[in-house]
């Protein structure tokens, strides 16, 4: 039987980070904000069979949790400073102190790797037992009047993506056939998604608007229209797939996946088109791609332009209302 | 069948409240601390059938969720500003709407107004499909060095607890055997127990070390004494229990109870002797009392005296080592 501050004690107590002054071990964590900066926080919660299968790997288990709650944070341009943890773990994880333990061990190595690869301090958390659910919060910083938001794209705006699309969907799909190769471009945007810190950063002062696609191209377009207040013409050829992607679910499948599949984490963000050249030269620097889909316009909805289709759609299917 | 962007518009949109430059409905949120202030951040995650029982009126399950988390915000004099939701709702809640909408109803009516009797603005969360279960991070703010650490005890030190001792498994006893009254007051310190924040923040400045007890007034105290490198000689005598905590559990399980029994949310400080009027008649001002039921001995360990006991105890039952 495991006992929480022993596994805490083992497996999460790391130096304390930058801006930590008083860390893990005390009722609450005491922090420094960087003075003139705003503080940008998110919280989002992986729950197994919901966002991720039961067998996947526990480093991937605590890879994926982090990676999603600073897809967040990249989407606002912010830097990740810090994160806590909310562990609930199954009681069969509790009971068993040997594969109890092992299953920590990879968990914490794949979640603290994520830290560490993003200078974030893991500087709170809890254990419960429950069943398998990761809740963590995220906290990053941005020069105040800095942030990406979602409401700042104009008509004329080109929207593009970083990265390639349909991982989420495409990787599930693998998975569910039985395909384990972590290594496969699929399977990794899946589990092992990247989040896009350094892009948001980069684009900070340079997009109108940015959110992250979680929910699908689609869905998270819809967002940004919105809070925007503009309507989007959208050329479905060009978006970008991520190889392999065609191969496991079809021409028609794979463009599906990529328009509303979600769990991409990829930055859908516009961008005015005097700032355009920038965008493209600063990402290629950091060696994220980023492709032009469509650009913002006046009219409400998202039109869409198909080669298979002559007069293209006047409504995409998969869009939320 | 209810959807997550619904029930966050419907059930958790609230005023922005100070500090919150951009509020809910973003990727992430942001703030603005305060100038001068660190930061103090905390998460608790509560789980049904672990933390609370699976037929706790919803109201109690929010109100709880939200005010344990808190807690650690007071044991260490913080001043609570913000906090971040994540709740997974399980499948039948999803479900229905009906029932799933009466429900959040009244589970958002008890967070939220805890949110507003401490002045503390619901900035984030999410809602997804899982075992019910609610992690909340809890942010506050202290004077710079002000905070309230559990490593400041010194020999000398009175030790001492706010309010009443006992109430978390008094309620949880009589809960199991039918009792529904929340007006009952082991029910009510069970189910809807006060964070003390008021308490915290009068002590800062005051007290040399303080912690919530959560854990039980001896497993905390263990931790207590461990971070100062003090030892403690405590008086079960003096320990204040809850009203109709000896009618519910007799002497010795009352006792028990308010030693060991957990999930009290009091405030478990050491005074040096020169501050205890202060620490009095400041509390006394709240309306919190204020019991001393010990004090700071260099020798390591607990001692205790209890009246039934000529020897006293070298060791107490219950303690964590």
């Amino acid at each position: 039987m495991l006992a929480e501050f022993d596994l805490i004690q083992e497996f999460f107590t790391t130096a304390a980070g930058e801006g930590v002054a008083l860390g893990v071990g005390d009722d609450a964590t005491l922090l420094t904000p960087t003075a003139g900066q705003q503080l940008v926080v998110s919280v989002d919660t992986s729950v197994v069979d919901v966002h991720f299968p039961a067998d996947a790997p526990a480093h991937a288990v605590g890879h994926r949790a982090l990676a999603v709650a600073l897809s967040d944070l990249a989407a606002m341009g912010a830097q990740s400073r810090w994160c806590l943890m909310a562990l609930a773990l199954d009681q069969r994880t509790w009971a068993d102190a040997v594969t109890g333990r092992a299953w920590m061990h990879a968990y914490s190595e794949g979640f603290l790797a994520l830290c560490s690869r993003h200078d974030t301090g893991l500087v709170g958390g809890d254990v419960t037992a429950g069943q398998l659910a990761i809740s963590v919060t995220v906290m990053g910083e941005v020069a105040s009047g800095q942030a990406l938001t979602r409401h700042g794209a104009r008509p004329g705006d080109i929207i593009a993506v970083t990265g390639a699309l349909g991982g989420g969907a495409g990787g599930l799909a693998l998975w569910q056939q039985g395909e384990r190769d972590l290594a496969h471009p699929l399977i990794k945007r899946y589990l092992l998604p990247t989040p896009r810190l350094a892009a948001g950063q980069a684009l900070s002062g340079v997009a109108s608007a940015a959110l992250d696609i979680s929910d699908g191209l689609l869905a998270d377009l819809g967002h940004l229209r919105r809070a925007s207040g503009v309507g989007a013409e959208l050329d479905a050829d060009a978006l970008p797939l991520v190889e392999g992607l065609q191969d496991a679910l079809g021409q028609s499948g794979a463009r599906q996946a990529a328009l509303s599949g979600g769990d991409d984490y990829e930055l859908l963000v516009s961008i005015p088109p005097d700032h355009w050249r920038e965008a493209c030269s600063t990402l290629a620097r950091l060696g994220i791609p980023l492709t032009a889909i469509g650009q913002c316009v006046d009219t409400p909805g998202v039109s869409g332009v198909m080669s298979e289709c002559q007069d293209g759609w006047q409504h995409f299917v998969g869009e939320t209302p």
